[in-house]
C-alpha cells in the first residue's frame, strides 16, 4: 500500500500534526521498530504475527481443502478473529463458491441459512483458536445435526482450524477430520494471513501464494522511518492525531469489496489498542454510500474525527448511457467508476476544506496480492501504535469477565459474575 | 419500545447522569417537547415526519405496487435516507422476495447484481428525494438499459418515488410510471415511514399498515416529560450523556435482523446532530459478533462512550444438540436463543461492572409493528436532542460542498469547488 498523510499535517487540518512534531515522533518509531523486530526475532507472542508470510505452508492448506475443492459452497463456523479474516478476503475477491460466515448465535439467522445452502454440496470450516469458544461450538453442534438430518455426511466435508489443545481438537481427532493449526503466537485478529483466514480463500479459489506473496512485499517495507514504510506512516499517524483530538478514526474505502475489510480493521485496530483506558475508536464507513449518512458529521461536527480513505487505483468499468432529460445529461459522458472516483476526490476534498484531517490509503487494484499487503500492513500498523502508546497489543482481558458471567448463566459452572448480572439496576420507562 | 436508562445513572457508571440531573433536564424536555408539538401542529419542515403515522396512505402505495405484487425480486435504486429505511424494515422481516438496494455506484458490484437478478421478476424501485441525486440517476440509467439489452420491458415494473419536481418526476410522466410523492416536509432520514420506506415493505408482502400503526401507537406515548416516554427518555439520556463525556453511542442489537437498522440510525443521528462541531458519533456493533470485536475497546478502553441494547423480547428458538465433549456438554442444556440472551445480559452486567454507561430498549419481538414503533421513537428521541443541542435538526448543509466539487469535477458545470481539488497536500510515502 501507499500512504498520503498531506491533509492530516497541522498546515490543513485541526486536528493535525507538524513536520516538526512528526520528525519527533520518527525517533519514537525508530526505537518502536526495534522492539517490533526483536519481538519477531524471538518469535514473542504477537510479534510473531509478522512472521507470517515467511512461515505458512500454503501447500498443507492447499492439500487439506482437496477433499471438498467441488464444494459450491462454504459454511464457516467462527466469530470475531475466527471469521473476520477470512470474511474479509473472500468479500473483496469474485469466487463462484458461495459463502456464508456463521458468526453469531441468532437462532431465526442460523436455522434461514441452513435451510437455504445445498448441504451435499456445502464444506464447512470450524475456527477456533481455544477450541472453547462457546458461540462456535454450539453453532458447530447445530450444524452437524442438520446434516445428519438431511443424511449428509459432515465428516466427509467438515475442515478444523483450532490450537494444539482444547474440545474442538478433541472432536478432530475423534472424526478424523483434516486439521490445520492457528499458529502458537498469533492471537486472532491477526490471524487472517494463517490457516485462519486462508482456508475459506483456499476453498473459493483464491490465489493464496499470492496473499502470502503480498504479505511479504509490505514485509519488506518495514524499516526504522515512518518516511520509509508505509505502514508506520499510517500507525504513527494515527497515533500523533488521537493524541492531538482525534479519538476515532473512520474507515472509508471507496470499493464495495473493502467493505468486509473495514470489519476486520474495526477489530484490529478497538481490540488491540482499546486498553489502559487508551485507544482510538474505529468506524466503518464506505464510499460512496455513506457521504449520504456519515459525511455531515464528518465535516461539521466535533473535531474528534481522522477519516482514512482506501482507493484501489484500477477497477473493472461500466459506462453510463446517455439520457436526454436535462439535470442528468451530464453523466452521459462519464463511466460509474469516474463517478465514484470523482466522489471520493470531492469528499477528501471537502474534509480538507473544513480543516479535517484525513488520510489517503492507495493500492494498486483489489486482488490477491494487494489485499494480502493491505492486511499486513494495517497489522504492522497497529503494532506499532501499541508501541507508541505504550500497551500490550497483544491481550484482550476485558472480555473475560463475560464470557465467565454467560457460562454462569447457561449452568456451565460456578461464576461470581454469573451473580451479578442480577444486581442491575433499573429506571424504566414503559409505553 | 421500552426504555432502562439504570445503568446510564451517576451511581452505576462514569459518564452518568445523576437523577437529579435528570429531573432538571426534564424541565427542558417539556420545553422541547412543546415546541415539537408546535411544529407538528404548524406542520413545519422536519416536525412533519412525527405526522407520517397520521398521514400517509396506504391504500395508495398497495395500488402502486399492485403491477409488480408477483416479483420474484425488488432492485431498489437509491442512497442515503432514499435507501436505508426501505432496507432496514425488509433486512428485519422474512419474505420470499430477493431484495436488492443500489445505494452505491461501484461498477464491478452493479454489474455483478444486474448479471444474478432474474430481470424479467425483478420490480424496479427508485426513489429520490431531489430526483436529482447523481449516483441514484446514473444507477437508473443503467439499470434501464442493462434491461432493455435483456429484452425486458422496465417501464411496466418501475414504481417511482419522488418530489413534486426534477428530472425523476419528469422521466416518469414520460414514460407513464406509478409515481409516489415523498412528503414535502420529510427530510429522507426520517422519511421511513412514508412511501420512500413503504414500497418496498408493501412489494415483499410486508403489512405496512401494522407498521403505522406501531409507529402511531409510539407517537401516542410522546409528553410534555421523559419519565413517561420511551423515546424523550432515550433522546434526553443521550443528550446527557453526550454533555458528560459520551461523545459516542454504539447501537448494539441482539439480533441479526437488526444489523440494518443500526446503519439506519447512524444516519439518522449523523446527519441530525452533526453540525455546528456538536452531535454524538454513532457506532454500529452487532451482538453477539461483536463481543468478539469491540468489546475489549468498549469496556477498557477511553470513557468517551454509552452503549445502546436493543433486544427483542420473544424470538423463535432453536435447541443445541447435546454432546459427550468435555467443556462442551453445558452447551446441550440449552438453546441458541438463551446462549444469545446469556450474552446479551452477560455484556451488559460487564460494562456495569466496569462502570461503562448502556441503555436497553427493549421490544416485544421483530416485526411490523414492533418495527414501527422502533423506527418512530428513535426519530422522535433524535428531534427532542436536536431541540436540547439547540441546532438545526433537519438540515445537512456539510454535504453540499462534496456534490458540487464533484459535479464540477464530471463536467457538470463550472464550480469552484471542483477546481480546490487539484490543490490538495501531498506527503507521500509509498512502498
Amino acid at each position: 500500500m501507499n500512504v498520503d498523510i498531506g491533509n492530516a499535517l497541522a498546515a490543513v487540518a485541526s486536528p493535525g500534526i507538524s513536520r516538526e512534531a512528526l520528525d519527533r515522533l520518527d525517533e519514537q518509531v525508530a526505537i518502536a521498530h526495534d522492539r517490533i523486530e526483536t519481538g519477531r526475532a524471538n518469535a514473542e507472542h504477537g510479534y510473531e504475527a509478522l512472521n507470517l508470510p515467511a512461515q505458512v505452508d500454503t501447500d498443507e492448506i492447499r492439500s487439506a481443502v482437496e477433499p471438498v475443492a467441488d464444494a459450491k459452497a462454504l459454511l464457516t463456523v467462527g466469530i470475531g478473529g475466527s471469521s473476520l479474516g477470512a470474511a474479509t478476503i473472500v468479500d473483496a475477491l469474485e469466487s463462484d463458491t458461495e459463502t456464508v460466515f456463521l458468526d453469531n448465535v441468532d437462532p431465526e439467522w442460523i436455522v434461514a441459512h441452513l435451510d437455504r445452502l445445498p448441504l451435499e454440496n456445502t464444506a464447512i470450516n470450524v475456527v477456533s483458536r481455544s477450541g472453547k469458544t462457546a458461540e462456535t461450538l454450539a453453532n458447530f453442534l447445530v450444524v452437524r445435526e442438520t446434516f445428519e438430518d438431511a443424511g449428509v455426511d459432515w465428516t466427509e466435508r467438515t475442515i478444523v482450524t483450532t490450537g494444539a489443545a482444547g474440545p474442538l481438537s478433541e472432536l478432530a481427532d475423534r472424526h478424523d477430520l483434516p486439521s490445520l493449526n492457528v499458529p502458537d503466537g498469533v492471537p486472532g485478529r491477526f490471524s487472517a494471513l494463517s490457516p485462519v483466514g486462508l482456508v475459506a480463500a483456499a476453498v473459493c479459489g483464491h490465489d493464496i501464494d499470492a496473499l502470502i506473496e503480498g504479505a511479504a512485499a509490505e514485509a519488506e517495507t518495514l524499516s526504522d522511518s515512518l518516511y520509509d514504510c508505509p505502514a508506520y506512516a499510517y500507525g504513527a499517524t494515527m497515533y500523533a492525531l488521537d493524541a492531538r483530538g482525534a479519538s476515532m478514526n473512520a474507515m472509508f474505502p471507496y470499493t464495495e469489496a473493502l467493505e468486509t475489510y473495514s470489519e476486520w480493521f474495526a477489530q484490529l485496530w478497538a481490540e488491540s489498542l482499546g486498553k489502559d483506558d487508551l485507544g482510538q475508536t474505529p468506524l466503518r464507513a464506505l464510499g460512496a454510500t455513506d457521504q449520504h449518512s456519515q459525511l455531515q458529521l464528518y465535516r461539521a461536527g466535533p473535531r474528534d474525527k481522522v477519516v482514512t480513505f482506501v482507493t484501489p487505483q484500477e477497477r473493472s468499468d461500466r459506462s453510463i448511457p446517455e439520457t436526454d432529460v436535462e439535470d442528468m445529461a451530464y453523466l452521459g459522458d462519464a463511466t460509474l467508476g469516474e463517478l465514484l472516483d470523482a466522489e471520493f476526490e470531492a469528499t477528501e476534498a471537502s474534509l480538507a476544506a473544513a480543516g479535517r484531517p484525513s488520510v489517503r490509503v492507495e493500492i494498486d487494484r483489489v486482488d490477491e496480492h494487494e489485499l494480502g499487503g493491505l492486511l499486513y500492513g494495517m497489522e504492522a500498523a497497529c503494532i506499532l501504535a501499541g508501541e507508541l502508546y505504550g500497551i500490550n497489543t497483544f491481550e484482550q482481558p476485558a472480555v473475560e469477565w463475560g464470557k465467565k458471567a454467560a457460562r454462569g448463566l447457561l449452568g456451565g459452572g460456578d461464576f461470581e459474575e454469573a451473580a451479578a448480572v442480577a444486581d442491575k439496576t433499573e429506571l424504566r420507562i414503559d409505553r
